[in-house]
């Protein structure tokens, strides 16, 4: 038994049996320790924001931490901008960086770099492992850390921790870990006591908060009280569909951020942040709520956010058995509109025929942005999205929530420029064999950026700004790239093509992408 | 004007006048200044990855800095594993990161992340902008430092700097740029001494030493001396072929390195470093030359490695006429096999045909590894080569190769495994029309890994090995992925095949990609 072993066993000790990988020299004990073990799952990715987004993706939906397995500072710098996003999810995730030899390091060979430099900006906690006997502790200090505060845990394993040879020993320890943090009742108090001061009030929730239980005792506490509930703009899942509470969420824009915040005189956050705006734009305000809005923290993250809603609704006589208002799902009749296909008709089809249990990624940006309205009528589903706005998330996190749920539908709904930046998991959804639907909304533009770009005054494009903003020379041809990479594959340019295609995919298991000309 | 448009036009002060560039919200007016300036030739990659590596090869062949454009912490995160090869090249490169509004930083927006400790990991030289009045200076102090340390310069430009207005003012300063550093009349001495020791001495060289004149100049201290002549094991730019001077690298694998460095007795190292493994390896050294190998520095990096060479042929008398032996080009008769293609008759079949005047970017790993041995007699060419061990540079490194020198052929070598990671960048080949022949050596495995696992000890691999060391299951196919990205392609199976579809690449403009099936 190496430190390697020792680590896989302290992993699987702790239930976490899949890994996503893409992994390199240094880490070839590492590998063999892995293969040693055929109870735990590697999932390889073709480029380590592959690994990262389908971690986030797996944690999302499973719970608990899957492994990643990154080479030494480049692999981990190119898994960063997905981490970026699962730290801003909270999303448990253990990744597991090899490095040269600790001996080795003062030869600065090719592949050397400032690990703890690149990592430690999108890492809620990381350690560094000095020698194989101190595997287990460091790999359970990441755990409890990935499960309990919740979040991102980066843990780096040297070749020579992971080579070195251990005596046999006990199985490794499974954590014992320590039960979501409880709210004060002082907080539950203050709380209790903004919802009776008559004042308009907003509940702010994010993270466990917006799963349907929880979502149902914050409906009866903002039914008893006139609040309005709310969620974050980007939240890692939310529980949502016919039969579920209806949520919206802050809007992204800021002019309509700011207009849906205007009458807020005080928010309640659960889990949350006080909105702010996504970008500073000239003469306009970072913070979202007004500047006299009181701010009253209910819980922060690693805080038990579905026991302090339960507390609060208790605290202020709220029957635990109260009715909720729940979305009733679509009632008229299948309405939409035929040929030519626009971003609204995708949004409208994919809401309308949504199979129930669902797993939606929504990485669609602007071209789906009426979606998350439009669905909340759908059959009940869960909702993934984008949380820190780093793009490139929607494949591998499709990829990751699938692995997590086998006998799930995922829809992904994917913009093509941030499609672009993780394209390469494609192929991981073939090899896996994962039941994903992927829409790509082919406007063959960072429309996003056009906007922004208006927003700073430009509204004539000279050659540079086109060269930078357009995507439509040459047109991307996603049905080409999926094949290329084994994944089925259809274009659809009009509603009926659309409807056709996204109701075989959604009839067949596996991988099918279809290409949305929009 | 504002800080915006001062970068730009201190940039185009400066000739440089090439923007790599994958925009963000937060730099919208650096774009819009950069629409003002139609004689900025703006380069878009759909990844940050391929931003940076095509910088990376346009500097190296057109000996100036391009610029780079970053989108905040997860966009630079996205170029750094090419910003890593880069700084191990030591390529002059001007990366501006935009970043959030000073006085905006403070709500930690959801795309906020510690910039700082990103990019000084993988930067030479590192600056913050604070405001408008500041890009001036901070501009030219990064062009300088990209220029004469040389390397990755990382400069960080905050959204109010960008748009903060300047008074018009006089036009941006031309760096007034230091030359090379020259070496000392006592390294000279030295170097020279240690050449009439009688020892067995290596001349090791890297950099600018590697240019035809410079090393014709170093083929004359080696003869007249009987020293050996080496170069690093990665190099960024040699100029060889049939007429120059034949120059082996250190070899990559471990104990061919230790054999070919055994018999040093002394090694003058002229910009180079010291040689070491790329990983450490249980038992076997981590310094490649004998622990008593005498190291003599010659010249460092920012030296100038030209007249060091020069000066030290002057002081040991060897005449600058004096006769060069060089690479006499192939001149027995094409003998190709034919039939089942392999690497190595890939690798024959390019170093044959390699038209005059080629760029050749390798990141062929083990697929190609004999085509720098059998190109020594190709038609003269530069060799570029992955510098950091960071793989994913070939398809951008080429692309910038070819933005900087429209007049010359592109050939890049490609492994499959490592021309995934940034394959967005075949877009920015079509997009960009550049002449470049895509030569992919479709193995379908991680082979290099494979061999590692060898190395430590596993001869069968079980599920997980196999499920994270190949890429077989789906085969990708390149041609598909190349059509969909707007990139001609052909796939080649038997040498016959290969033969047609490379010159049929050779004799056209414009990108095409051969999906080699070896």
């Amino acid at each position: 038994m190496n430190g390697a072993d020792r680590l896989c066993e302290t992993l699987l000790a702790n239930d976490i049996d899949v890994c996503f990988a893409n992994p390199g020299t240094s880490e070839m004990h590492f590998v063999a320790a892995l293969d040693r073990r055929p109870q735990m799952r590697c999932v390889l990715g073709l480029f380590e924001g592959v690994v990262t987004g389908a971690a986030d993706g797996y944690a999302r939906m499973a719970d608990k931490p899957a492994a990643t397995l990154l080479h030494l500072g480049p692999g981990l710098a190119n898994g960063l901008a997905n981490l970026h996003n699962a730290r801003r999810a909270r999303t448990p995730m253990i990744n597991v960086v090899g490095d040269h030899a600790t001996y080795f390091l003062k030869h600065d060979a090719p592949l050397a770099s400032d690990i703890d430099s690149l990592a430690r900006p999108m890492s809620q906690w990381y350690g560094r492992i000095g020698r194989a006997e101190e595997v287990e502790a460091k790999t359970l200090e990441a755990y409890e850390a990935a499960m309990r505060l919740p979040g991102v845990a980066t843990l780096v394993l040297p070749a020579d921790a992971a080579w070195g040879e251990l005596p046999a020993g006990a199985p490794p320890r499974r954590a014992s870990l320590p039960p979501f943090r409880s709210v004060t009742p002082e907080a539950v108090r203050q709380a209790a006591e903004t919802l009776r001061s008559g004042r308009r009030v907003a509940l702010l929730l994010t993270g466990r908060a917006l799963r349907a239980d929880a979502l149902a005792t914050a409906d009866r506490i903002a039914a008893a009280t006139g609040a309005r509930l709310l969620m974050q703009t980007s939240n890692s899942r939310v529980e949502r569909g016919a039969g579920r509470v209806a949520i919206d969420n802050v809007p992204y824009p800021v002019d309509a951020a700011l207009a849906a915040l205007a009458d807020i005189d005080a928010m309640i956050v659960v889990g949350a942040k006080v909105p702010v705006a996504f970008f500073a734009y000239p003469g306009k305000p970072g913070l979202l709520v007004r500047e006299d809005c009181e701010i009253v923290d209910l819980a922060r993250p690693g805080d038990d956010l579905a026991e302090a809603l339960a507390w609060l609704a208790d605290e202020i006589g709220v029957a635990a058995e109260a009715a909720v208002r729940v979305s009733r799902g679509f009632t008229d009749e299948m309405a939409l509109p035929g040929g030519t296909l626009t971003d609204d008709a995708v949004a409208l089809a994919v809401a309308r025929m949504l199979p129930e249990g669902a797993i939606v990624c929504d990485e669609s940006i602007t071209a789906g942005a009426r979606f998350f309205g439009l669905s909340q009528d759908s059959a009940p589903h869960d909702y993934l999205r984008i949380t820190g706005g780093s793009i490139g998330i929607g494949i591998p996190l499709a990829a990751g929530a699938a692995v997590a749920c086998p006998d799930r539908k995922v829809v992904a709904l994917q913009a093509d420029g941030s499609g672009m930046f993780t394209v390469q998991g494609l192929w991981t959804q073939a090899r896996e064999r994962l039941d994903i639907v992927t829409v790509v909304f082919a406007n063959r533009s960072y429309a996003i950026l056009e906007g922004e770009m208006r927003n700073v005054g430009v509204n004539h494009f000279g050659r540079n700004a086109e060269r930078m903003l357009t995507l439509d020379d040459p047109a991307l041809d996603w049905v080409s790239m999926a094949r290329g990479m084994g994944v089925e594959a259809g274009r659809a340019e009009t509603v009926e093509d659309f409807v056709r295609l996204f109701d075989g995919a959604l009839r067949q298991r596996g991988p099918f992408l279809i290409e949305a000309v929009v």
